[in-house]
């Protein structure tokens, strides 16, 4: 018998390029090889299956986004740049979704979004400021950039006329660019020396 | 009898800070001082209604934004993002439902979503370029940085902490970050003379 952990890995496979709508319970039972009911034994409906796949791949991105501590600031924001990016093209319906805000107006799935930029800030405050707990105006100067990122990203995967290695460059030169907006804005906020180079 | 543009007027202000599902038929009617029929006879349903007031709404604030050719360019930068923030600021309801995407998922407001970026995107490569024909890494860069506006706008009109003016200082510096991040990228698009200051 199919454990939840397993039946979230299943549904992370058929979502990642279906839309919520384009897939029904009878379809994802019989692709996923188990009864129907045992679905809805742990998530109680398709939409409940739906959010915990989703909330289980955002962690992933959160976790990988955060993690490359030893690495040096700037290896970090390349490689943090380059799994969102990678995220992005892997998981397309998900990151549709989750950027979109969801299937209708979806509270939750806003909210699962606004936990994902929050995240992203506070990794990127940490790197950047040494704290994750900043003032406004560099709160919304990241906010801004991961904003973009998502917009970005989005019209990337739809158009992929860029290579992900260009996009990751862009980004990462956009952020720096971010950086010295918000030291400009409030000096206690300096920008991290490679953001500061004009060839960053 | 009220004529279309007397329907829009009204329904701009009706849904200005008020949600599409919050608002029945009966009560449009009953508040524009109209028969219901009438407002079917002009747009056939609610959701006709609804975009149209939408695409009135946004013309608005395309054409604000494309205009100020008499302006230095710092100027009209500057007044298109304020005229941004205030558009936002006025009309929440409307502005959350075109950056989110509308009720549901909704290609029709998506596609007027993508037409103020491009709209936007062309406005400012005309003024930075002298062209809204752009290559693909400038575009990539520029709509990077409307989509940021969008994200930092509806964060704002949600938790209004920041003052308009600073809002305006923040984005119009980090409009310079990432055309400075774009001629990095492409040397054949130069960032403009302000956006190279650093005090930009």
């Amino acid at each position: 018998m199919a454990r939840r952990a397993e039946l979230i890995a299943i549904g992370r496979k058929l979502f990642a390029d279906t839309s919520y709508d384009a897939l029904s319970m009878d379809d994802i039972a019989r692709q996923a090889h188990v009864a129907k009911g045992l679905i809805y034994y742990y998530f109680q409906s398709k939409r409940g299956y739906y959010l915990a796949i989703i909330q289980d791949s955002v962690a992933d991105l959160v976790t990988y986004a955060a993690s490359g501590l030893e690495l040096e600031p700037v290896g970090r924001v390349h490689r943090t740049i380059d799994s969102y990016l990678r995220y992005a093209e892997h998981n397309q319906a998900a990151y549709r979704t989750i950027v979109s805000g969801g299937v209708g107006f979806d509270a939750e799935v806003h909210a699962i979004r606004d936990g994902v930029r929050e995240a992203i800030v506070a990794t990127i405050a940490e790197g950047a400021y040494g704290r994750s707990d900043i003032a406004q105006v560099p709160r919304m100067g990241l906010l801004a950039w991961v904003c973009s990122v998502e917009g970005a990203a989005l019209d990337w995967i739809d158009r992929p006329r860029l290579s992900r290695e260009t996009m990751r460059e862009l980004l990462v030169k956009t952020l720096g660019g971010s950086m010295r907006a918000i030291e400009e804005m409030d000096p206690a906020y300096p920008a991290p020396a490679p953001a500061r180079r004009d060839d960053g």
